[in-house]
Order: structure tokens, then sequence, then C-alpha cells
């Protein structure tokens, strides 16, 4: 396998998030991806290449390009405009009835995202776009016949839409990966998601395809993050009817309850039949995650990197969350070395 | 004229608000309604009485049954799930396709609010009811032949719509008052809103009706709060449509701006015909207020009630915004004056 890692992600650096009524320190850190990085060459899982640079198209592929404009220039227009300079964040939202759209510098992030866990800074455009390239190069690696390739995203994607971030995400690098896969000639792609948070960004990017299967294992959106989508009756819509599977778990999940259910989900991406598989990867399923409450060990993520290599896909694994820092490393380390001994 | 005020409001004081990136002190304070009481007693404006008790029905006429449970509930069930005592403030919005209603009590908040200006403390609730029920008092007292009747509302209420609440305002107390109105027997009531901001609650809680029609004199909102609606092509819906006439302006409008605004509005209502006339009357038009870019001299308060009040119409003053404190009790004060004097 080959792992495909920038430092360019150093470049977002949040200052704090607004959770729960208060502004607290930020869960997701520069220090997540140099750990993992540290775990995956420790392991030895092969060579850890630089992102090659894939320019606006395969952006444009899957967001929008007001949005892409926004997200490019938000930092200093909000500056200039009187806006907090540790980070752009909104304070009025466009829910429902309020959605008209609104690009005044100190508004815009209130049109273009929906929540206040995603600051942005001077860097994190060049972060998000290095973090696409990343995921990029790791689709055209399995293109180019690599049977599985790790795509070490940060800033993670996956909550991030067509028009909306959130989440800590501002590029869908997963969906930008698969889109890609897709416009290169595979007939069908698959997304899984096993990061503990819904991909709401991914589901909604494809919800009207039948040629992206995107299948997610998270927390009940009732109880968790990102609340208002991810629910178990959200199956696709017109030509995508069928093609979104969301399999919402209830608190405590443990390796065994988790792995019945990924086999679940593998089912259902091997009846659908891909010429590949993007790997949404997150941790905080982990036991010890500070924002997830299941349980899982950390003897579950070879077991599930086994069972998902098993479907025989060439296979881009894509990072997402993971915040028990300490562990992070290790357990993405032990997906991967699952994943590499199936392979 | 009568007054109708309240000591209840006091039960509601945020401890702050979040803007621009910034946690900073609320604009709106309990000091504003305490300075607008002590002028008009100060004008010797006719008798000051306190509220009347209405009950549910009439709040449950403009608002959603699950919003009214959601703001009774809301502070109680939020610092039980660990949510900072301080204050109710959403941190994860039901932006566009983030739209399935979630009851989480940490979440809740950003299902039933698009904004961090509208904290909900312990008292929060208490305090809107009686403001709502100073609003009804006031109606009631113009079915029962008062020519003019001020309501010293706060918190206020014209952000506030059927199912959210923001921009300071939990329960829309012209809407409540002026559907009263209307089930009272009155044909038609016309709502003039002349807060520096759009009154995007009013306007969302009436939009498909032709027996209410709701007129607002406000700034642009593409420069101003609320951001999200209050354009001039937001004419109405079905039966409603030609029913909701928005006047976004400049900034800068000074006096004789203003006035000129102001003749087309009440053209627009004399047309109308309506039976009675409730007025939103914001003070944040004023040139010294800290969040409004308007120019309005003090001398453009007495000439905006004598217009007003040549309708010759019933009429029910609400109180809404204005946030420059010094002046705050003065320029109401000669609104009503103004009016007075004409009526
Ligand atoms: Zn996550
Ligand atoms: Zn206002």
């Amino acid at each position: 396998m080959i792992t495909i890692a920038s430092p360019e992600h150093a470049q977002h650096r949040a200052p704090h998030e607004f959770l729960d009524g208060r502004l607290i320190p930020p869960y997701e850190s520069p220090e997540r991806a140099e750990i993992i990085l540290a775990a995956v060459e420790r392991a030895g899982l092969g060579p850890i290449v630089r992102p090659r640079a894939f320019g606006d198209a395969p952006l444009h592929a899957v967001h929008a390009p007001d949005f892409l404009g926004y997200l490019e220039h938000a930092y200093g227009r909000w500056v200039a405009a009187g806006g907090d300079p540790a980070a752009v964040l909104p304070s009025t939202l466009a829910v429902r009835w309020m959605d008209r759209r609104c690009l005044h510098p100190l508004v815009a992030p209130g049109y273009y995202s929906f929540d206040l866990s995603a600051p942005i800074v001077a860097g994190t455009y060049r972060a998000a776009r290095a973090s696409a390239d990343i995921a990029l190069t790791g689709a055209a690696l399995l293109l180019e016949g690599e049977p599985l390739a790790f795509a070490l995203c940060r800033p993670p994607g996956h909550n991030a839409g067509s028009d909306m971030y959130g989440g800590y995400c501002y590029l869908n690098n997963a969906a930008i990966a698969a889109e890609q896969l897709v416009r290169s000639g595979a007939a069908r792609v698959a997304i899984l998601d096993i990061d503990f948070h819904h991909g709401n960004g991914t589901q909604q990017i494809f919800y009207g395809r039948d040629d992206v299967l995107f299948v997610s294992i998270h927390a009940d959106p009732a109880r968790e993050y990102p609340y208002f989508g991810g629910y178990a009756d959200e199956r696709g819509t017109g030509a995508g009817t069928g093609f979104n599977l969301n399999l919402p778990l209830e608190a405590g999940v443990d390796d065994a309850r988790y792995l019945a259910v990924l086999d679940q989900a593998l089912a259902a991406i091997q009846a659908f039949g891909p010429r590949f598989l993007v790997l949404s990867a997150g941790f905080d399923t982990f036991g010890g995650d500070p924002i997830g409450d299941f349980a899982l060990a950390a003897a579950a993520y070879p077991a599930i990197g086994r069972r998902i290599a098993a479907l025989g896909l060439p296979t881009l694994v894509v990072q997402e969350g993971g915040y028990a820092v300490a562990a992070l490393g290790e357990n993405a380390a032990s997906l991967l070395r699952g994943m590499a001994a199936e392979a």
C-alpha cells in the first residue's frame, strides 16, 4: 500500500470551536495528522508520498463554484470587515425559511456552514486544497493499479456538502476522490463511511445518483452530531433511491455488534458491484474517544480492516475523524495493517 | 393613550451574545424597558397599566405547538444535559438540506433558532409570555374602543416566526396581537414595522395571508441583519401575494428620506383599508444606535408619529428594538407624543 501525506495540513489550526454554549479548545488539531503519520511510518506499511497537484477541476466536479469562491476568500474578507481575526465563525444562519443567499463577508459563513465547529483561519483553504489533492492522488494510484492507498487527509471531509461546510470539514475529500474515479471510467464506485458521525456531506453530494453507493455506519443522529440528517429512512432520491444506506447505531456499540453491522454494510456493497471502494475512515468509534460514545476496543480495527479488504476491491482509505489522540495513530495503523494483510 | 408594561421582562437577562466570531455583552438589556417606561411616565402620556393574562390560546394561534413546548422547557433541559448554565445558544443549526427535526436538548436550539443573538436563560419564557400578554392587552384595549395603546414589550418579537426565534425575539408580540384582532372580528389588520431590522418573523407568519398586510421599512438585508430574508422581491405567496411589502433602504438614511418612504408605506396601508394598525416600533433607526446605520435625528420620531396617526386608525404600538440607551426613552416618548397629538 501507499500512503499520501503533506505538511500543508498544519496551515489549518482552529483557535477554538463553539459547543453547548461555550467556546472550547478544538478537538480537531494538527497533532492528529502528525500522530497518524508517525504510526504509519513505524508500522512499515509501504511508501509515504507527497500529493500531486490536481487544480480546480476535480473540486468543481463536487462543490458549487460560489461555495469554493467563498472558502478561498472567506478569511481575508472577514477580517477586512471587522470579524474576529482569531477565526471565521457564523452567528446568523440560513435556517429553513431564512434561505435567501447573502454574501456579506461577516454573514456568508452562516449561509455556507451549518455549525460552529469549523472555524476558518488564514491557512484553512490552502490546507483543505492539499487535503483534497491527497485524496485525488490516492484515486490516481488506484487508477494506476495500486490495490490499496491511504490518503492521510486533514482537514477531514465527510461533513462537507456541495455547498456547505461544517464538522471540521471544508472540502469533501472522499467525494472528490470518488467522483474522480467515476469520471475516469469506473461505472460504479462505493463509499463506505465508518467514522463515528454520519457523513452528511457525502450523502448530500451523491443523494440523487445511482452510480455512487453511499453506506454509512454511525451514531444515531437523534443522539449525536450531525443531528439534522443521517437517519435510516434517508435512502436517496430520484435515480439515487436505494443507493444511500444509513445504519445508525445506539450508544455503547462493542466490537461484536459493530462487526455484525459492518457485515451488513459490506453485503450491500458487494451486491452493488462497484469497481472501486472509497473508505471514509474515522476512529472516533474508539471507546476512549472524547466526543464519541461507542465502545470499540483497539482490536476492532484490524478486524474491520480485514473484513473490508475481503471484498477484494481496489480501496482508497480516506482519513476522517478520531480525537482520542493517544490511541489515534495505532488505531489507524491497525486498520491499515488489517487491510494490507488481506489485500 | 394607554401604556401597558410589566416588571416581568427583567426575568430575561442575556449574559452575552455571539457576533462576528466573539462572545460580547448583549445589546438587548433590561435597562432598555426601564428607560422607556421612565420616559413615558415623565411625558405624561396617559395611564400605565399592567397586562391581563391571556393564557396559551393566542400564542398557539401564531406559533407551532412544538416550538412553544421547546421554548418553555429549553433552559431546564439544556442545563440537565450539560449545556452551559449561562445561557442556551445553538452550535449546530438546521441549514438548508440539514433539515430533519432533532429535539436533543443540546441541539433543539439549532432547530428552533437561526442565530446566536437570542440566548435563553431561566426566566426567558416567563418574560416572553408577559411580553405577549402586554401586546394582547393592547389589542383588547383597541377592541374596547381605545384609539391608541403602547405595548411596552420586552423581549421584542418581530424576528420570531411561527417555529423559529432569533434576533433578541422569542414570541412575536405584534403578530400575536394582530392575529387576536383578526380573530375578534376585524376583517383586515395592517402591521407596519419601522424597526431598523426587517421583521422576518412577522413576514413569515402572515406570508400566505390576505387579511393581514405586512409593510416593513428597514435596512437592506444584503447589508444588515437578518440577511437571509427581507428583500424587496418578497411579496407574499398564494392568497398572500401582494400583501407583503418590503422597503429595504441604504445606509445613512436621514429624516427627509425616511419620511418619504414612510409616506409610501402609509399609502399602501390606506389602500388596504384595515380596521386596525399594529405598529412594530424600533428606535434602532436613530443616528446614534450602536447596531444601526441610519441617521435619523431625534426630531424624526414625533414626525413619524404624526404621519402614522394621520391614517386615523386605532393603533397598537408594539415596542421592538433600539439600542442607543441614552436616547431610547426620549425617542419612544417622542413617537408616542406625535401619535397622541394627531389622534
Ligand atoms: Zn467523526
Ligand atoms: Zn432592530
